[in-house]
């Protein structure tokens, strides 16, 4: 239901199809109200009271200006004269700030709804309650709009939120979020309810007042509508944002294959086959669930890593807030510096000493990797595939040429191939792995294949030229490399 | 690919490849480029010409200033030292202005957009091209914020437009759509290219300039960065739209079940499914595909519809521009106030003469009605459903008790029914009509069955008191209306 009145009063049948309906708040289980004694929140008690909300009245003390002990007494009258329950808080917000480098008006806010919900978690209590008005709700999106933001952001504020920043069961809740300032005042009036008088709302320091009192009458002189236009925008926007977020949820499902500490892996084929808006709305989730706290992501962040997705190049880049985006092979990862990505979609060969390989056998590698040997006489057909084999992870060699022991082992310091087909040539092993864009984290403990002291066989590249099949190969050990559980 | 670099020459590497991949534009077929000689244009005629397009300079003389001619010359000039075609064309746009009750801006806009795609048609070009810049964007999204505007209009312009107002298949493109105004005045100082200036830029009686020159610099008092910020914020806004179209073209599908000249008629169960967002848009796209000149929708119009269609009220309410929306049934309509609603989904009998019916035997009603009769035992089991029969389109009555003629006919003034089960009390059949609530368009039309001088049955509702079965019936007569096509 949309509010869009003016200069009338605020209507209690009307707010109690919105405390029903768009805050979704029972009845029968506690409301904590942040009060701190302004007409917005004094305005909410009164018709939270009136209309039989168990309200639990909660004060904060910011300790911020002289008048706060007063304030808290007057909140503590109001409460107490409708028989409610009455808790404050002191904190010194001033000090807070200074410790976190937050602004004044950051740290009163965070300090504010900790407080609260805390309060809320404490006495069972169904939801949080504030004062935030349609006039808020204008302010906030034009704060975003100035900020440059999505349209989340432009969307603003909502009558019933959850999960919230503060909690994943208690809702937060804005009775008054379609209620012009004018009328709350009016409804004050009628009613001899005097607020508190908060200077500082009119402290031109606080970017929000100097929207309030500066920018919203300057943007009147274009169209005198434009609070009304502006809230009406962020409820279309709100609902446009709903539909996104059913599209984000399926693409989500089909595009995050792997999650866990400080990372999130994603199928890149499903990313890039996303709509642009789509694959923004997947990174911009992809760094709120890593970073739940960030209240703004970056636009060019985002940019950056929809053109690297799209891009086709591999590799690393920083994202935004210490979250880096990387593309390997076919993953693309976002996650935060301290997090370690899991390896298991390339072969790796546990740290120790070299393990020993049966022909014919099979070894179990980390991550679900295996590597299979078999024995087959060379002039069985299937030796016939190995000139057109294009999977570098199978390869077929001369069993005449092998010496034992065969081993899987890491790479070594200067160890080197000479690869079939190159004349004999000897390569650094390291330079090859470069060449081959094996990330650098997985080439540490990628799989080796040595007979004796020979490297025979670089898996994801070349056999060695000694055991290359010739004319007159009899028997060919053929292996591969291969992972029995996909993510 | 974005360009938001400040104080940058625009650079023609760029350029081609916003030309080739955001305006879709090809080299050998030609394009008509709007010149007015202003910065924006002339930059964008050389950046094209350069380019190598096959360019038709096209220019508009408004005749609203004295230097008209002068400018008009200008562009010749800079088109034939080109070697490029060009053509102009005189009009009289305050003329126009006044005729169409439009304002000069929108006068000139119209005519100029005309001009130039009935000469692109002409020349059979692929596109036409104007020199919207990155700062004509923000404007132009500044001016919907403040009219009030939903998520495309926030989106702004689009490098490539297609289909637009003005063709289905003629392209809309702007190559300087992510090139700011700085950069196109260095451009054009390091050719030694001089523009013409055009002191009705100036002019704050347009809208467009309050916005340039007051209103945006005052927001960068707010924030540096505003004009980058709604830049981006567009170029973000865009994409979510074109995601949320997908949407729409899917539920549109679903819901669209008719199209006629001025109207448009959806399930209503399938509308009731959407989300709220979706409900949204598929009414804002039924507005615009009814009348596709509209340029803004308004906003309590969508909403006022949305309620009726949740709202589960059936009739009629006005939306906007001369649209309404009616619940009928299963059915909303979308419509004109000249648009004929087509009847199909009711029973309807074609004015003239009654006509007879055959018992048995079968009667084909329009729209795909079906009038079906048979004769059956009493005793049949069938006959037993009559008493739980709840499909009003079905009847039972007492073959004994009705006379030849039987007839189908539309109402006639006086007509009365004495219903079955009420006393053989007789009620008027438009009072009847009116409390089934059978919408008013279809009760002339609505089929009326009569035996004799005496009102059987109004189908949809009762038979009369006087072919009622009784203990003592021995032939029932069933009638049923049906319909053999759904749309």
């Amino acid at each position: 239901m949309c509010l869009l009145r003016y200069n009338n009063f605020v209507n209690l049948n009307d707010l109690q199809y919105i405390l029903q309906h768009n805050c979704l708040v029972g009845i029968n289980k506690a409301v904590v109200a942040g009060v701190s004694g302004g007409p917005d929140s004094l305005c909410m008690l009164d018709v939270l009271w009136r209309l039989g909300y168990p309200v639990i009245v909660a004060h904060i003390n910011h300790g911020l200006r002289p008048q706060a002990d007063e304030e808290a007494n007057f909140v503590q009258q109001e409460a107490l004269s409708r028989d409610l329950t009455f808790v404050q808080e002191k904190f010194d917000v001033r000090g807070y700030a200074q410790k976190n480098n937050l602004t004044i008006e950051e740290a009163a806010r965070h300090v504010r709804y900790r407080f609260l919900f805390e309060l809320a978690r404490k006495s069972h209590a169904q939801a949080v309650a504030v004062g935030h008005t349609a006039d808020d709700q204008v302010e906030t999106v034009l704060m975003h709009l100035l900020r440059g933001s999505g349209l989340a952001g432009l969307g603003g504020m909502r009558y019933h939120s959850l999960p919230n920043s503060w909690d994943q069961e208690i809702a937060l809740v804005r009775p008054l979020l379609g209620s012009w300032r004018e009328e709350i005042v009016d409804y004050l009036k009628e009613r001899c309810i005097q607020p508190v008088f908060d200077e500082s709302n009119q402290d031109r320091q606080f970017f929000r007042n100097r929207l309030r009192y500066d920018l919203i009458p300057e943007l009147g002189k274009y169209n005198p509508q434009i609070r009304r236009n502006i809230y009406k925008m962020a409820e279309v926007l709100r609902g446009d944002d709903e539909l996104i977020q059913i599209n984000v949820n399926l693409a989500w499902l089909e595009c995050c294959v792997e999650q866990g500490t400080g990372y999130l892996g994603f199928a890149i084929s499903s990313l890039r086959r996303q709509p642009l808006g789509l694959l923004r709305q997947l990174l911009r989730r992809g760094v709120k669930v890593l970073l739940p706290g960030l209240r703004d992501i970056d636009f060019e962040a985002i940019e950056r890593g929809t053109d690297h997705i799209k891009s086709h190049r591999q590799g690393k880049i920083e994202l935004t807030a210490g979250i880096y985006l990387l593309v390997e092979a076919d993953r693309v990862w976002l996650a935060t510096q301290e997090a370690t990505l899991p390896l298991s979609q390339w072969p790796q060969v546990d740290s120790g000493m070299a393990c020993s390989l049966d022909i014919p056998g099979e070894r179990h590698l980390s991550g679900g990797w295996v590597l299979r040997t078999w024995v087959i006489d060379a002039n069985d057909e299937i030796t016939a595939l190995a000139g057109d084999n294009l999977d570098q992870f199978q390869a077929w060699m001369d069993a005449d040429m092998i010496r034992a022991p065969v081993q899987v082992r890491r790479r070594q310091k200067g160890d080197r191939l000479q690869p079939f087909g190159m004349g004999g040539h000897s390569v650094k092993l390291s330079d090859i792995m470069v060449n081959l864009k094996i990330p650098a984290r997985a080439r540490q403990g990628w799989p080796i294949i040595v007979s004796g002291e020979e490297i025979i066989w670089l898996p994801g590249y070349r056999i060695g030229e000694m055991v290359r099949l010739s004319p007159i190969t009899r028997w060919v050990v053929h292996m591969e490399l291969w992972r029995i559980e996909k993510s």
